[in-house]
């Protein structure tokens, strides 16, 4: 591979809009969608802006890595479900944990009080029904104009695509999983 | 779109092979490939884990947001160059802080003393031939089996892409950017 040269000159137009809160979506099937919208998380930290984080697939005692740093920052991070939907044995009460969960994090998207909401796999709950995708959209069309959310996980509707504002696909090209490797504690949890 | 059902059984065979340091690649034109780089510095420290961040086109004087936030925690963020290339003057300068940068990033691979080492954005230093790609390669293969390396940046050479254990590319759907909304601190920086 030959080496390139560096633009000399900036790349892209600066553009002339206005700023307002970002509907931002993290979806395909490679790693990376969750962990970005830690470090976007962490990022607005930060800059001092309030940000708060719901999990839709996490159980509310996880402890896994993301949970112990943020909460060394002070950045509130809630599970809000029964854990992966393969364990639960009870798929009533996990419908019912992501209704109830979706209703706190509306509130904390429509409050006005966040730089930045992140839904975390709120894309499993959408699929499986749990959590109804018009109110969603209704909820994130109208939340007041600073708020950005950010949402993540497989298989996310086209509906919420077409009204995000970036929208980035994870896609797997490899995964050290397909070679027999285990999930590690700092790197998957 | 009709709900589908959760899946009732494990979606995937635990695999069995034996744990390891791992290299992992963030690439393509889309978001979030420093961003979910700093998420997974964000967990490893959360679980009591030594981690260091390089990057190689920032300042050593950038205060975004998760310079901020990583030196709240106690996590070394060093930035290695002289800015986008594009803003840069001196390109014989920029190549020689790549480097200079280039020699301390391996060194703290090698040492065997960091759970993750994060190379962020060091797919341009490799492109521009800054730092010697087959250097970089060796490193990776012969550091210490348990220490985790994560490299980002868009064009990402085959060569490191084959040597990977892990690659996503993270791929552009549509950015805010082409709707012409400028870029936003606390998201972006």
């Amino acid at each position: 591979m030959p080496p390139e040269s560096p633009p000399t000159t900036r790349p892209y137009e600066k553009p002339q809009g206005e700023r307002r809160g970002l509907v931002i979506v993290h979806t395909g099937d490679g790693k990376g969608k969750s962990t970005a919208a830690f470090g976007l998380a962490l990022r607005a930290h930060g800059r001092g802006k309030a940000v708060r984080i719901f999990q839709f697939m996490k159980v509310p005692t996880a402890r896994f890595g993301e949970h112990r740093a943020f909460e060394a920052l002070g950045v509130p991070i809630e599970g809000l479900g029964d854990g992966f939907s393969w364990k639960s044995r009870d798929l009533d009460h996990s419908a019912r944990l992501a209704a109830e969960g979706w209703r706190r994090a509306r509130e904390a998207i429509l409050d006005g009080r966040h730089f930045l909401v992140v839904l975390d796999e709120i894309t499993y709950p959408l699929r499986y029904g749990w959590v109804p995708l018009q109110e969603v959209l209704q909820t994130l069309q109208t939340r007041p104009r600073d708020v950005h959310v950010c949402l993540t996980g497989r298989g996310c509707p086209p509906e919420l695509i077409a009204l995000a504002d970036t929208v980035t696909e994870m896609r797997l090209v490899k995964h050290a999983f397909q070679a027999g490797i285990p999930a590690q504690r700092g790197i998957e949890d």
